[in-house]
């Protein structure tokens, strides 16, 4: 049963932690982008384009992590084997 | 009983982190975003603009969390198991 | 009964890191409006109506949070499964 | 017993935890609109009126924590559960 | 016996952590009243109403805090369940 | 005896932490007000009564934390309980 | 069932860990691209080459971490070993 | 006997912490205090007088530190107790 | 059993942390590279030049962690000794 | 025999932490001072008075340390009971 | 058995930490030359040699732990003695 | 025997903490002083006199370190005790 | 047989260790030369120069460490007696 | 054999942790003297003058620690009576 907790626990805080990082960078990224627009309102286009490029970049490290997350939650690899063990 | 513990842990905890994480770098978004209307109040309307797609992006990440801490909660994929082993 | 000190762990703790963490980052998004504000006074209605969106998509944060710690207090779902298996 | 410890510990911890990060938040907020004011007291009451709105955000978070902790401490929804199992 | 002593430890901790925090922001606050006196000796009745203002509002947070330590030192909802608990 | 032992720690580490925070919080605050008395020596007078005050507000929360402290070492409401129970 | 635990651990930590630290640095040179492009919007293809080139470097870097988190779950080199232990 | 050994601890470590953070506070004090007079010599009486009053008023919560464990050393208003307990 | 746990600690957090800090290590040196070739556009060849010389050198650390990781996982040293032990 | 190995902790790591924290604030103390030399020759008697003043201060801080690892190692007031329980 | 078990553990997590602490410093020190590259073109020859001198400096720390883990995977002096503490 | 091994902790940690913390202030100190013959090689002797008090009060710290270890290692006031008690 | 694996994870962790903060130090260091270099080639030479000493200096640190490290690895002055002691 | 493996970690450890701080410290005081350099060569023997002493000064500090963790590898003031307790 042990193995079912620490499941949750590495899904929820995994999630967690990687959110936690890359919102941190993304706020960097965006503060600048806003920044960068207030100076130079007519390179919107550009500065927009760049910071999204940046964004997604940053965005499949989460998306990373909720693979990870999903995969421990609903394809677990081990569930069956554990089963086995703790059936016998 | 132990797992369900750790289900309640991994939702509370993992919520509050993500959401420390993100509500760190919405706000450093947002400290720009209103430091550039300050500065330049015509181009308020881009800086919004901007603001709000960064600021969805960084939602996306807390949402991210919170639909696993959902999953842990309302949709466990492993409770049936958990019943079964500790039914035994 | 580990099961419920965990909940009260989860609720209490959650909510705490989560306020934590959106309290600073309101602070930064108010620091920058209020030196806005002292800088250029005549954009005082923009920056604050940038300054009630940024912090309505923070104070979200915090509400994801404060959901998660009312329903583990108030609408756990394992509740009724922790008791049966405590009542075996 | 250790239910009700952990009590103690989820109220006391978690009301300080909230109550240091809205306190920075807090800090860092006021300290814009001090020194707003001894830049430009002309507009103190403008930036007098963002402040207020500002801190009545984050003392909401804090009063989220407050609410949490008086619920775990005098409407735990638990007790009658832990008192049922503790009495078996 | 244990409750007791986790009850000293959360109201000891508690406090201790909640006036970090606060104290610190506090301090941001004077430090930014003090700057704005000694740069504008002229505003310091303003700077002193700004202030005292926003360190009120600090104030309540370090007071929920103590608030919560009083509440488990003298008004503790626990005791008579925990001394009946372990008087069995 | 973990009782005493515990009560030992909140009294010693709480005020120490307490000081700790508040202590930091004062130091920005002197350092503030004696920068400003270098710059502007003639507003001395103003600024040292805005320290006071500041600092008056801090040591408030130091007190609370010795208040609690002395409350555990001298005024601890739990003696008598801890006590009986031992001597069961 | 300790193993399979750790497993699910060291993939969901690690993994979250990894997207942490990389989307941070991804965030800092996302910032400085897009500050770039509203300084000198001309030579923003430049920039964005610059900026793919190190986001692709630090991407690896989070790929790695990836490849490690999947050879933990589905290629797993012990599994046979530790079954055989296990099975004993 | 743990008793004991807690009592070192909450002396030992707790005059440590609370020097820690009011040296570092005292540091920052002193640190303007000398760069005052160095910018402004002419200054330096009152720049004194303004440093010993903040540091005074630093040193003091040192004290309440000092004192907390003086009592904890010399006047441990449990030492009955616990050798009563012990006794038994 | 243990061994093959801390195997996969090893190599998943190994892997992670080193990812962290050489993300954080790149993030710096292509912030650096970005904001030059924004400045100096004409230079952008050099840069690129002594940007990616660097890179390299800083993901020979990742590599380094990265190979460590592989012999822990697929050539391990030791596990024909712990099984031995364990077959005994 | 644990409370003389806590002795040992107490006195070694608390007199550590209080040189870690003062060292930091008299290398900020002394830094000022250095410059201040550097910027203003003439004024060095003065800004050599004010330092050793506020060192002092500091000094004070680790003697207090110092004073209360002495007490533990030689003037311990629990060695005699600590003693008499062990000896029953 | 847990002789491997911390052998894997230094071996992994010490290369990693060291790469953090290299990784960091490294790109510190690319940034620079990034930096100066950008602002000084001409000087770029003697930029490279200096950072290459530099970070070579840095790689031999990184090869230092580089060579501790690799001795303590493949030329472990302890391996031959552990065995035959354990097969005894 | 737990008594000689936290000796040694606390002789080892605790000089090695009490280095750290001094080697930074005194780093701070230096650098301060090397800044300061840059600028005005003329004051170099009033700079180096300056740094040499201020070092000579932070080595002073380190030297309480040093003692308390020594005074741990070869002067140890309980072992007298401690091998009297496990003798018994 | 924990002997040999505390012996491990010494070498290993604080090789790590004292690479990280070396690494660090010595990347400040070169991060100020190549910035020297970059603003003044001519002087290239002497810069070159300082620099080597200082990371020669900072280089015995870690050299310091490795020999510890060899020390405890293949010069373990106490093998001898554990396998004394465990061989009885 | 606790007793000895404590010392491998105070001796591994207590060297890493003082070349951490000492390193630090000594890059901040190599990174002033290297600028210094380059903005007045002409200062340059001064100011490597400078930096040896305080280097030195530091260097003085790492070597305490590296003596303290010889003294407990091959001087060992208590490794007679730990084998004189183990040997009973």
């Amino acid at each position: 049963m042990e193995f079912f907790a620490w499941c949750m626990i590495a899904a929820g805080f995994g999630m967690a932690i990687g959110s936690f990082g890359t919102g941190l960078g993304q706020g960097l990224a965006i503060k600048a982008a806003v920044e960068g627009v207030a100076r130079n309102p007519g390179a919107s286009g550009k500065i927009l384009t760049t910071m999204m490029i940046g964004l997604a970049m940053i965005e499949s490290l989460a998306i990373y992590v909720f693979v990870v997350a999903m995969i421990i939650l609903f394809a677990n690899p081990f569930t069956a084997q554990v089963m086995e063990l703790a059936g016998k």
